[in-house]
Order: structure tokens, then C-alpha cells, then sequence
């Protein structure tokens, strides 16, 4: 893990708390190009002042390698069990983004009608319900069982809601990842804006979904997000 | 009192205003962790510009030890019959959060669905009506009478919306009245959009807001909130 | 005028763009102190940019006293002609308030239900149509006729709404029509939220509304709105 | 093409993200005042860091002048076809603009019924199905024959929505284009509340809409938009 993955992943946590995606407690991990048992993820802080020091490294049963008396997050188990579970995946995001939360509590599935989040796919994303595993839970996915259970209701989709709580979305990549959670706010918006107009909404068929996915590679807007994201942690040194 | 929980104090207000919880008219309050028939509250002035200076100590008849010759807020008796009513509350916010207001004015009850504001609870929050107290009033709290009936709306729940006003939110410490004015916020809106979505929501059940009470402690988010309340404090001196 | 009177107007000038209530095109007069048949508004010019020399003088007629070579709002008849018809008003804000619009363009009346916003009152605002006095207008009130019209259908209240175009609110000083501007948007959307929550709504009674009238004189926000605009004034100059 | 026209440029794109109507993917072009069949359009880049060197010229085939080893952005083609088939139209805005994208999906017209926004007129706007041209694509308009579909779908309105990707929005100068963009969005959102409120909707009628066309120059808007984004382009680029 170089300097420059590091810092992604520093400016990572600050465009999801920037785009109001993650509040005081989302968090992103990225897997370690070196070692695909490893992953890299900020200790227990809000992700608004994530720092390089602050990036701890864990093995795939979420233990510290070296965890400097740090506390880590309770729900690190999300990101350790997705990645044991999907070889493909190099980054995975937890956000409470607001807009998703509704649907997770009702039966509505999110489903694909902006091409910036078409990712979401023609049969719409999968919904963890906690209680299927674990009943009276505070909703946390504390344990190596409940990250499993997450892992298993993700599949192969690229997000999974999480009832009552929020969502993770993964990538091949940290852009992926994290593009994948702002426009799945701003498409979560939409939806529910289009459902109030009209019962009848023309989605993306699979076609689209497949021609449209290379698109979203966020590409564009990195750059941006990074910068700015980058010079705010340095102007919060100071 | 130390210097520290007058900081805390001040950066509640400051908070509170940040996340738009309150516009120029909310308060928020501490009992004395010295008396606890006293309690601190700031003078009557915008929350977004109270220091140090603004905090005047209070009896439980919400008499000011020390006026300082500043006026009081008229709705201290908000503060003062509840710390009476609720041995338990240390810290007491009146706001006029808008996404709670429609509640308020509806007969539909403001239920747990997202596990960051699970204290709303199975049964939902009771809604103050002032009418059934007072007839014709301004619906002001402005009087120790209407204060104990707010009181005993209240009961034993963390929070008590006030017909066609706002909500008023306690804890057993500042972080929890404090971070339950934002969530409630926050949660206020996903049912609106939930309801809007569908009439079948998956609600938190009774062993989930019990599991889930532990983790509303707002620890993560208030050193973040505090930091950046009190380095704006300092910034308007200058 | 004096010094202080000019610099409450600059001032609302920014507050109320600030607030989002006036995009580019709102305006808001002050009716001279000195003389009932005079009053000061700014010249054609963006509310965000608005200071002390922008201020231009006019009669009743809306003819500036002294035009300085500057371009006077074409809508200045709004004002001319409610200082007339309205003795006991002071101050005039004319806006695009966005949340105001749809309920001006439906059948549906802004009715009082937030004690901030309670001067809408039992019976609830009037709505100008433009239509029935001039056909195929460009809906701005730009002759004497037009702001007579609208004049008359605001009539006593403290405010009306104009179809598709936007609202007035007034007041017998310049605190209360700004604070009504702000607090009628607030209102607006809280209306649209609870009358999506539930058909039946617990309104402002009568007795209500003539008890909440003093404490809407927004006294406590108007310093801090104020201080905060001059010094944007004054850093803007710079 | 002179440097005030390439400073509009610049700042068209800056005033659109600062208003939320484009993210990272939208963008602004200007006919040459010199050529006609010459267009100018800023490279691959997001539109918040636009600055004048990042600006190239186009020929009516989307080809670039002098590239500068710059990459062009794929959907040039939406400016060179309808630069080709409305020789009245000066400069074009693509953006994904968020509250449009409900209307482009449902069956629902976008309709005028504010009069910052009345140039959607009385048919309402339409809308470009890019299915019927090509099935299966990623909905970027990324060929001429795509480009040309488009702009037959626009025909001669002021704007056309593009089906679950955003809308394009023309004008006989930059002000009329990007105040468009602005106000098509803020018209949007009052339509969908409108629609909420009530079926019953007072549109603007044909001579409204005719009436009010002048009004919309945005004139009293483009010098505050236009200074304050190339102050920050010049602060950007220390």
C-alpha cells in the first residue's frame, strides 16, 4: 500500500462525509493491493477527520495488525467478510445514506433510472433484515456471523441495503465504491420523487444496464473530490 | 461547574444550530452536576452566537441566581419542570426542528425506523397540545403551570413533540439531548419519505430499541461537533 | 432616514437572500420615517449585492427623487401602492419564495399551523391573480394598476401570494416583514409536509393566532441576522 | 471570440455547479460569434475547475480545432447537432439537472408555472427517448447520429429532458442557456410539490407565455453569478 492509496483512502472519508453520504459514523475500507487477505481502514472517528494516522490495517478476521491503542470500529466485520467473500471487491463502503434508509424499511426495491447509478441494476438491490439472523440486535453487524449474513444477502451485487441502518456498497475499486454510494443517494432521491408522480416509470432494461456500466467509473469527479478533500485534511493539520 | 461542561454547554447551542435543529429561538440546558436543583441555560440571544458569557444559572423555579442584568428566555419553565419531574435528565433541548413540526400537527406518531433515533421507541413520542391546558394561548411555555403539563406529556419518554411548535428532547447527559434533537431530525424525514413510499413499514421492534439504546450515545460524533463549535465560538471574538 | 435605518435595509436586502427567500429578482422597501409619502428601495440590482449607495428614494407615485442615473425595479409599484392603501405598513418585501409558488398556483390555501409563521392566520392568505385584471400579462406588476389591484386583494393581511410569480408580506417595520418572509417559506413547507402526512390537521384556532402575534416580532433573530449580513457588506466592498 | 466571451464560458460552467444543475458530468458550450460553424467547449474536466486554458474550439462535426492533447468530452455531439439544425441557438447546456430526471422517466409533463421558468411553455418540454433511436446503449449521446436524434427531438423548444439521464437547455445566449438550467430545475421542484398539493394547477396560458419570454434574460442575475465564479476561479488557481 503506497502513499497514494493511502491518501484515497483519507480523501475517501472526507467526499462521503462531504457529500452528506456518511455522517459521524460510515466508514470505507480498501484491500490491500499487496496482500489480498489485508485490508486498510480508519480506526473509531468521524470520518470528517480521518488523517493518514489514523488508517489502521487488519486481517480478514478483522483483528489489528498493529493496532497502535486505537479503538476500531464495531462493524468492521462488514468489511472483512465481504471481502472474503468476494474475491473481486478492492473497496467497500457503510454509510446511513439518508435517502436509502426509506426503502429499507419498506418493500419498495430501488431500481435502476438514472444513468449515473444504473448500477442498482434492473432487479434492484438486496435488502439485509438483520432480524433474519439475529432477533432484538441493536442493528450492528458486530460480530464475524452477522458480516457473513450481510455478505451472503450482498451476492454479487454491487450494494445491499441494510434495514433500519443504511447501506454498503463495494467496487473494484475505491472510486467505484464510493462514486456508487453518492449517486445511490441521488438516485434514491429520484425514485422516490418519480414514484409520487407516477406509478409508471420507465426503468433500465438489462441492455442498458450492461452498456452503461463502464461509464460509471466516477472517473471525472475523482480527481476533484481528492483535491479537495486532500487540501481540507492538510488546512485541518494546521 | 467546571470550564469544560460550560464549554459542552455552549458548543450545544452552537451544534444544535449547525445541523439546523434550531433557527434563533431554541435552548438548550444543564442541570448543575453540583445542584441538582440548579441548571444552567443562556440568556435570551440567537444560539448561534452564545459564549461563555451568555450562561446564567437557574432554580428549579427558574429564578436566576445571578441575572447579570441579561434577559431570560421565556420558556425556562420548559427546563425547570421537567429537571423537577425527571430526576434521570441532565440536559434539556427545546427546538424548533421543522421536519418534527408536521408531526406534531397530524395525528401520525413519529416511530422508530432508523436505528440512530431508536429511543422514539415502539410506541412513538407523545405530542404536547397546549390547548387542552390553555385555551387561546401563544403557545409559549412561558409559565410554570404549563411547564409541569409539558412535564407530564412528557413522562418518562426521551422526547415529547409540542403541538404546532416543536419538540422538546432530554438525556441522562448533554451528548444524548443534544444528539437526539439531530436524529430525531433526521428520522422525522425518512418516515415522511417512508410513508410516502408505502403504508407497510418494518418498524424497530421492542427488543431492537432496547439492544439499540446503548449505541445512541453520540460518542463518535461529539468530539467532532464540539471542536468545530468551539473553534467558531473563539473565531467570532475576533 | 438616518444612518441605522439605511443599514437595516442594505442589511434585509441580504438576510432575505441569505435565508433563500429572494433569489436575483426580490426587493424590500422601507417607508421613510421622516415622511409618510416616501419610501426607500434599491435599484435594479442583484439582493446579494445590495449596499448603502444602491438605495434610491421614491414618492407614492414611484418616482425616484433623485434617480442618481440608476435603473429602478420595474416592480417597484408593489410598494407604491401598498404604502398607500396601508398606513399601518412600514416595510414591504417582495419575493420568489420557493415554497410559496405551489401553493399559489392550486386551489390549496397556506393556512396557519407553526406558532413562528401563525400571522397566516384562521382564514389564511389571499392569492393574486393577475389574470383577472390584466390578460396576458408577463405576470410582473409594473404600472400603478397592477399594484393597485394587488393592493386591494391583499387587503388587511400581512401578506399575499401572487399566481406563479411569488408572494408580498408586510409589516409595520421592517423586522416583521422580513422575519414573516422567512418564516412564511418555513411554513409553507412544513404545510405541504403534514398535508402529505394526513388530511386532517390540527390548525391554528382563532384566539391562537391573535395570542401568538406579539411574539412573531422576530427581535431575537434580527440582531444576529443583521450583524452577520453588514459584515458580509463590508467584506464584499473589499 | 473574445476574452469577455471566453470569461462567460468559463463562468457558465462555474455558476452551473455552484447551483447544483450540473455535478461533475455536465456541460456548456458558445457558438463562435465569429464562425457559426464553430463551437466552443471546455475539455474532459469537471466542472467546478474550469479555467479559460481548459477551453477548445470545435468545428460542427465535434472535431477539435487544436486539441492539445486534451481529451474532448463524449458527448460533444449534443452541441455540434443542435448548433447545425437551430442556427438561432448560441449556446447549449447539457447537465443532469436531479429534479428533472423524475419528469424525464415518468409520463408526466414538465409544464410552466413559474414566471422565471415559463419558456417551458404551454406543451410543456419533451422529452428524448433514446431507446427509440438505439436499444441497448449507455444513454450518452455519443455519436452525430445520436446528437442529430436529439436535436429532432428538441425541434425548436428551449429545452428537451433525456430520459434517465438529465435534459439539454438552449438559448440565443449564455445567460438565456444556463438561467434556463438554473430555473428549469427550481420549476421542476415547484411542479412536483404543486402536483402533490393538487391536480388542479393554474398553468401559464400561451399569451403569459409570450408575454413573459423578454423577462427571462436572467440580465439582473448574470453579473453576480458571473463575478462570483471568476473570483473563485482566480482563487483557484493559487
Amino acid at each position: 500500500m503506497n502513499q497514494q492509496q493511502l491518501e484515497d483512502l483519507v480523501a475517501a472519508y472526507r467526499i462521503l462525509a462531504e457529500h452528506g453520504v456518511i455522517d459521524a459514523y460510515g466508514h470505507v475500507s480498501l484491500r490491500s493491493p499487496d496482500n489480498p487477505n489485508r485490508f486498510f481502514l480508519a480506526r473509531a472517528i468521524a470520518p470528517q477527520t480521518v488523517q493518514l494516522e489514523d488508517i489502521l490495517e487488519y486481517d480478514l478476521d478483522s483483528k489489528p495488525i498493529d493496532p497502535k491503542g486505537r479503538d476500531s470500529v464495531n462493524e468492521r466485520f462488514i468489511h472483512s467478510e465481504i471481502y472474503r467473500a468476494r474475491p473481486d471487491v478492492m473497496s467497500v463502503v457503510h454509510n446511513h445514506s439518508p435517502s436509502v434508509v426509506p426503502f429499507s424499511v419498506t418493500g419498495v426495491k430501488l431500481r435502476a433510472l438514472f444513468h449515473m447509478a444504473s448500477f442498482i441494476g434492473v432487479e434492484g438491490l438486496p435488502n439485509f433484515e438483520i432480524r433474519k439472523v439475529k432477533k432484538g440486535s441493536d442493528l450492528l453487524v458486530r460480530t464475524p456471523e452477522l458480516g457473513k449474513a450481510l455478505a451472503k444477502t450482498l451476492g454479487k451485487a454491487p450494494a445491499s441495503l441494510m434495514r433500519g441502518h443504511g447501506s454498503v456498497t463495494v467496487g473494484e475499486n475505491i472510486q467505484r465504491s464510493v462514486g456508487r454510494s453518492v449517486y445511490l443517494e441521488m438516485s434514491a432521491i429520484m425514485q422516490m420523487q418519480a414514484l409520487a408522480l407516477s406509478k409508471k416509470i420507465t426503468w433500465f432494461d438489462a441492455a442498458e444496464v450492461k452498456a452503461s456500466a463502464p461509464v460509471q467509473d466516477y472517473k471525472r469527479a475523482w480527481p476533484l473530490w481528492r483535491e479537495k478533500a486532500l487540501a481540507q485534511a492538510e488546512a485541518d493539520r494546521k
